[in-house]
């Protein structure tokens, strides 16, 4: 019996539904739910509002990626249900970091089943639901199936750094729709920083009026917002960081500062001098105040005071300071840190609030029941977890660093220097987040930066560790990031009219194909082109090329198999593309002129006409079935100069046409 | 000077800057202004609370349309500003039919200076320099240019039907955003009719609660949606359609209906029989406290009462009603109509309301005080018009028939059997209004049925009569559909996910060359094909298909030109047309099983291979400079099955084929 549903699962493995996270374990049935105009739901037991609502969300996400105009109202009776969703809990609760998140989806043809101890139980399994539904040969059906499905992680979370570019409520709320369709449950807010303090204060008015331009959150978008994440079962962090990051603090209460002010806001990004002072008491008054008010905002257990990135300068050169660090016995200025996070500690717990932060806070003399999350590398986690600390991994979850969705899917919290941790201190490692930093991100790049390459963090994070088949997670993801825009993101529909941008008169298909070759670089490659400050124009290629396309892994992908086994449709497949890229720069020349943004990126559209032009001519020799190493050496300085970042872009294209050429030198 | 302004003009008619609707003058100057982060507006005068707001939106509009993050602040001083605007109306007034809509825009290299005598005005000159601004070899740019503009007619409106299909309020939000942009001022909102009563009445609220099922405005959203539209310049006319078109009030209100009930929400569509009783006083007193009721929410002057397609059959088998019509002497049915409307007169002037109907409603009983509203045939605007009545027109105008771009733009209202109107007589004649009726139209397919087609009407109602240049308008148009994607509309980032939705794992690329050639057809076609009603999927190649494509477009003008004066060039271009039409079914086909929602437009998909293989074959004889008339009659079945409607559509890219092969058989 074993043996069979292991064959059976095998099978779905390979081609089974697009769901992501893939869940824990899946039994495929025969037949499928067919999903029409009268698809209605039943619940078993009294539903909470909170599930309610959920249900209704669901019909209307059901309506939006069908077509299928749904009616609102339940099933007249639970028999006559099309769905019934059985929740053993009817009174809400609290969301917690122990939330119960299982379910059981059985989806039959007649009547689908979804059981759940828990209110946020049932909101996964809605959403596995949803990914089940496709249009089939017979119009749009669920394929029978029995779901058993619980995360490895309790927390899966996302950041959003507001502070270097303010993201306006509607991203927040769409963001977290995205978030709930692929199980991500902690919004981690990075309210503050040295270019703006985004949350509305009404004991220091003065943080958010001269903290900001006017771009903060109202305490009410803020309750909106934490409610509207709780609706989807989605924990908020908030994140106020202390005793560094905090030049906004200072600009309205220089007297908190390390310095003598005045205090601006600060345009450009990095890591700058301005520093609470640990020394002065009325800094923990402050604090104690401040946490106290947003407390009230706030009803996450946890609270996130950064600590990242303290320079120590204003402490060096303050004799005050440097006398009671001397005077105390601290060290040094980290020594100083450390006697700042243990007076913040009481305060904290004061409020009822765990103490969160970077792992710049780590130090033996804090207590194990703080949280550590590691941005430097992930040996500070293991150690921390080694230790008895409990943490969460974010090195390698960088989304601002714009790696590719494998790149990330290949980060395991409890892998690397983790792997050799024993299995109770492992389980101090609660999960991980994907960290959305904003430098060079606006409101309207932030979609393609987050989507769908968070959905394979998500699944990381969710899924059983076995679950590490890259090209299935490709396979699902080139489906699944089509469904979020159902959800809500953008990266799909803000595309066209990016590119559009650059050229309005230029042919759309011929920008779309230079901008699918190529995959925007991160941070560390931008800032050496040009410095990036607040008010940097993100209208460019760059900003609009969405990177890791399906054009170029598909093209890879079959010159591989091409070039191990020929075939005709497989070949007429690849000229295709390599056609259209030799021919796509002469379309484009000709409105260069008109646009200095085309004009800009002229030289990659140039060398994508070589390597379509290389790339055919290495499939006419492999066709003769001639070798030509003198030809292949010949397109060395091609290949080399766009594997290289230009522009600030990696052309991805340039791979399966080197794959071609060294199929050419052998 | 008036000659060389003439040049001058006539150049700019050509390939001038992409405004919609052209303004009635416009001068170029040499140079042009610089849009970057350092733009900056200022007020010549102290600015009514709704032109302060109009200017946040506008630099929002400018950050979204160009990607460039612009301050929201205003200038230091007025002489530091690169926008200044300076509006004569310094205190708001409500809006009116006789708003003066008029401006003058000068854009200089500087400096850009809008003058206007009213708020509204600036709103217009707002939109006009967001059209000016583009990218150009040196960035964003206006170009130099002083504009001086008002509107051919004062009444230029859309009307939503939101009763055969609900509309939420997000899509009257965006949908008032894009008429902004064209400078449509009308939203005339009909509300009522015997699938839903979409309003909300405190005095008699068995309407909107029997009459949706839940599917209405509550009084506080059409508040929002008022004040909305009226930042915006734009007035709101609602309509409550009676006496016929009334089931929905007799459900809650049967004691109102000429037969006896019960009645119930009607999800089909037609002409049903349910109608109020003009012989029951009780009516009156009901309309009397509705009207009372509803005056309060909507402060236009105007008030729509509908009064179309009233069938009669109720009042012909209600015995009662027909002694009433004999003992009154009314003649007949219409008779009775017309009484029923002069006792509805008063009570609308009693609320301080103006009267406007459809043009059934016109009878010489009523006052010359009423509007009428054409949409049986152009004639009955003529005619009113004549008789001194004021008038719309909205026959040639809807929306619904699907039809091009093109033929919206030739209607004109003061056109047709209204040409030989006197001068005095066409004065009465007031505008028009694009209508949107819903019977086969979601909240998701409604954009790419408005837009960017209504901008062409816009354009019909406010430039002067002689902008008759249809290439010119839709060269104009085909940047201007873009720029409404800024301004909220989505007819062109709903494209691709409702395509993706067809067949999620079939070559998105080739998809849209599908759809592409497609012109969905309007109504008349539709229900010959299958019958719709509120529970029909919309989502299917007719509802994503948006028509009058561009690539179509481009090809006919091609292949015409080519015809003429053959160049390889532009013998390129058409020839990578065809092949992609020709090859495209291959990549399609393999897809369809796993689609029912492609496979059922494959007979469309292979015939447009068979056109794209004829199109190339005809260049081929015409290259080789062969006449070949057997070949051109053996083409006549393929383009003439595909001349017609098949599937709800029409293939578009049949005519571009069929000048080819004309070509080839002379």
């Amino acid at each position: 019996m074993r043996f069979v549903w292991f064959v059976l699962f095998s099978a779905l493995l390979t081609a089974g539904p697009a769901l992501m996270p893939r869940p824990a374990k899946m039994e495929p049935l025969s037949g499928a739910q067919k999903v029409d105009a009268a698809f209605r739901i039943a619940f078993q037991r009294a539903a909470a509002p909170r599930l309610q609502r959920a249900a209704a969300r669901f019909l209307e996400r059901l309506t939006a990626q069908t077509g299928i105009p749904l009616k609102r109202g339940p099933a007249a009776s639970v028999g006559a249900a099309n769905f019934i969703i059985d929740c053993a809990q009817t009174v809400d609760a609290p969301l917690t970091l122990e939330e119960n998140e299982s379910y059981r989806l059985q989806v039959n043809v007649e009547q689908t089943r979804l059981t759940s101890p828990t209110i946020t139980g049932a909101l996964r399994g809605l959403q596995t639901y949803l990914q089940l539904v496709e249009v089939s040969g017979k119009g749009f059906a669920a394929p029978s199936v029995i779901i058993e499905d619980s995360p490895r992680f309790p927390w899966r979370g996302l950041l959003i750094d507001v502070t270097s570019h303010f993201m306006p409520v509607p991203v927040i709320e769409r963001t977290l729709d995205t978030m709930e369709a692929v199980k991500l449950n902690v919004f981690h807010w990075h309210l503050t920083d040295d270019q703006g303090f985004r949350v509305e204060s009404k004991v220091f008015p003065k943080l958010h009026t001269l903290g900001t331009e006017g771009d903060f959150y109202t305490q009410a978008e803020i309750r909106h917002i934490v409610a509207y994440a709780r609706d989807r079962g989605i924990r908020v962090l908030p994140e106020f960081d202390m005793p560094g990051h905090s030049g906004t603090w200072l600009i309205g209460y220089p007297e908190l500062a390390s310095a003598p002010g005045p205090y601006s806001i600060i345009h450009t990004f990095g890591v700058y001098d301005p520093a609470l002072d640990p020394t002065n008491e009325a800094v923990y008054a402050f604090i104690d105040r401040l946490v106290a008010e947003m407390a009230g905002l706030f009803p996450d257990a946890y609270f996130h005071i950064g600590g990242d990135e303290v320079n120590g300068r204003q402490w060096k050169q303050n004799a005050s300071i440097q006398a009671f660090i001397k005077q105390r016995g601290l060290k040094d200025e980290a020594g100083l840190q450390t006697y700042f996070n243990q007076r913040v500690l009481p305060i904290l717990k004061k409020h009822g609030k765990r103490m969160m932060g970077w792992d710049e806070i780590l130090h033996q003399d804090l207590p194990k029941d703080i949280m550590v999350e590691a941005w430097q590398n992930h040996e500070s986690l293991a150690q921390a977890a080694q230790r008895g600390y409990k943490g969460l991994l974010s090195f390698g979850y960088y989304l601002d660093h714009l790696k590719l969705a494998g790149d990330y899917y290949a980060v395991d919290p409890v892998g690397g220097p983790a792997a050799t941790l024993t299995a109770e201190q492992k389980k101090n490692i609660l999960g991980g987040e994907a960290c959305m930093w904003t430098e060079f991100i606006s409101p309207e790049t932030i979609d393609s930066r987050m989507w769908p390459k968070s959905a394979a963090v998500a699944e990381r994070l969710w899924s059983p560790a076995t679950v590490t088949d890259v090209a299935d997670m490709y396979r699902r993801l080139d489906v699944v990031t089509h469904r979020l825009t159902f959800a809500g993101a953008r990266h799909v529909t803000n595309y066209e009219p990016m590119l559009r941008r650059i050229a309005p008169f230029a042919p759309i298909d011929a920008l779309r194909t230079l901008a699918d070759t190529l995959d925007p670089t991160g941070i560390e490659h931008r800032e050496v082109f040009q410095r990036y400050t607040q008010e940097t124009e993100l209208n460019r290629l760059v900003d609009a090329a969405r990177g890791d396309s399906a054009v170029v892994r598909g093209l890879e992908s079959d010159v591989r198999e091409w070039l191990r086994a020929p075939t005709p449709e497989r070949e007429a497949a690849i000229r295709r593309v390599l056609t259209a890229w030799r021919d796509n720069h002469a379309r484009l020349l000709p409105h260069a002129p008109a646009s200095a943004l085309l004009a800009e990126f002229l030289p990659l559209s140039e060398d994508l006409a070589r390597l379509g032009a290389a790339g055919l001519a290495a499939m006419d020799l492999l066709a003769s079935r001639r070798a030509d190493a003198a030809w292949a050496r010949e397109q060395a300085p091609l290949l080399d100069r766009t594997a290289k970042v230009r522009l600030e872009v990696r052309m991805a294209a340039a791979q399966p046409v080197r794959l071609l050429v060294e199929g050419v030198s052998r």
